[in-house]
């Protein structure tokens, strides 16, 4: 069994400075707190980022160290910090296409080697799932493993910080199997844009999006992912009308957790939807996200996305 | 006993059309749902709205009403769509200050009179709480009573879809009491836009919201409320010292959904403080953006509101 560790920063490799949690710890830190026999552990210091400073340009970063030596491990191990994990989960998810092994997000809420840390834990969670037969991105968190597409922070504080959105929890005893032949799909167009909803937002801020060049806008809308129609002061269905005629995709999503959106079921989604809107599902934002810059990379300008799936 | 029902239209109020549901019953339906004792409740319709077009007009039509005839009634009950009840309830608590009686907002996910519709059970569970000793606005709905700045819709579809966040729910058994005179404070200044954070998000959306004229942003950032600072590729703290300069109000929040968020803890946030930016605690974001909307009508033009509490 051979495993790759790849450090990246986060609070799990922080110390506490006068300037606040700043990275200090390395690659080798966090295999160590992991204890893993002799030889069976081979660690990487990646990156050194609070996860707050992470960009897509990272995701691609990781993504290609592990599309290169994917054959040579049996699974890895991503050390991240915990702001941005489920972002990054996500991306790695979808860029990582039909992988045939474990990949392993993994951080902890407080610094490895702080009295009381779950850092640790969530180390040693990490490994045993990236020994095991499961393929795919998954998150390794607070004693949950969840989907890489499905997993959200939801608390800032608590140790059990993610939850499965969508998808239930990954088990290990299950049968796992990629659903396609392995593919780096690890090419990004960063012009996406989300953008929440709120009573009385005006929808020049949709027109304005798409004039400054925006090719996709993840629209953060009410309950199954409503956003305001003609029986409003303001109807949001003339831009979405223009953002059509400028081929700039917009995803329909919700503000609620779970659940998703459902845009079939209310007269403005129908509209919306004739008007090129793709509903989200029961994807949370940070995968749909990730989803709509891979698409819209793979997509000739131009052209709008025809689906999420 | 004398209870007043306002009906402001939603899914509650809805019939299936062959457009999607549309607002079709009358407050008066929703008082034979109730089926209280003669002459104990009166209604009155006042909007007939899908809540996804309720906009911060509708607040004010709806404190001015109860304001006017707070000493008239021993409690009231609003009707509303579930979309935007989390915000409605979340400008009631702040517009009407120190209100010494029970403001019960309700609704239904599915249809009054539709075949196993959670909206008889609602409407009977805000009519209880309405008739209590409870002071203040509230949401009452699949079973919980919770505080009107704690309420979040977390559930699209699910019958029990809000939860109290940053704070416990109601237990209508403790005492309650106003804890200020009452005071409608009914101003508002729309000229507040919700931003959310999420990698490789540019800082110039800051400032294009700046320079059209808001004079306050709530940043939805990540974990305990951070935004990417000095070592990323783009920091916010200039667009952040830019609001200053130009008299916006930052507030700083988290979109993790528990816990809060928290700007003293880390170093972008102490220096994103020392700008001037506020943090958002432990309050959802409905609540902030009403709050911030009330604060700023009540602060001279070309001033920051100090504080949100």
């Amino acid at each position: 069994m051979k495993i790759l560790l790849l450090a990246t920063g986060g609070t799990i490799a922080s110390r506490e400075t006068e300037h606040g949690l700043r990275p200090a710890l390395t690659a080798e830190d966090m295999g160590a707190a992991i204890g893993a026999e002799d030889g069976s552990l081979e660690v990487v210091d990646l990156l050194a980022l609070d996860s707050t400073n992470i960009a897509p340009c990272h995701w691609q970063i990781i993504a290609r160290r592990i599309a290169e030596c994917r054959t040579t491990y049996d699974g890895f191990i991503v050390t991240h910090g915990t702001d941005t994990m489920a972002y990054t989960a996500a991306a790695l998810y979808y860029m990582l296409e039909g992988i045939d092994r474990p990949v392993m997000l993994t951080g902890s809420q407080r610094p490895l080697g702080l009295a009381g840390s779950d850092a640790e834990s969530n180390l040693r969670l990490a490994y045993e799932a990236a020994c095991s037969g499961f393929a795919g991105v998954a998150v390794a968190f607070g004693g949950r493993l969840i989907h890489g597409n499905a997993a959200k922070k939801m608390y800032s504080l608590a140790d059990d910080a993610f939850r499965s959105i969508g998808r239930p929890e990954i088990d290990l005893a299950a049968p796992s199997a990629p659903t396609a032949l392995f593919h780096l799909r690890d090419a990004l167009d960063e012009r996406v844009a989300v953008i929440r909803l709120y009573p009385g937002m005006k929808p020049v801020t949709i027109d304005a999006h798409i004039a400054s060049g925006y090719r996709g806008i993840i629209l953060e809308g009410y309950g199954l992912g409503s956003v305001p129609g003609d029986d409003a002061e303001e109807s949001f269905l003339p831009s979405l009308d223009r953002a059509k005629t400028r081929a700039c995709t917009i995803a329909l999503t919700t503000q609620c957790i779970y659940d998703g959106a459902d845009i079939t079921h209310y007269e403005v989604g129908v509209r919306a939807a004739e008007l090129g809107a793709l509903s989200g599902g029961t994807l949370p934002i940070e995968a749909l996200y990730a989803r709509l810059m891979i698409l819209l990379a793979e997509t000739p300008e131009g052209e709008t996305v025809k689906a999420l799936c």
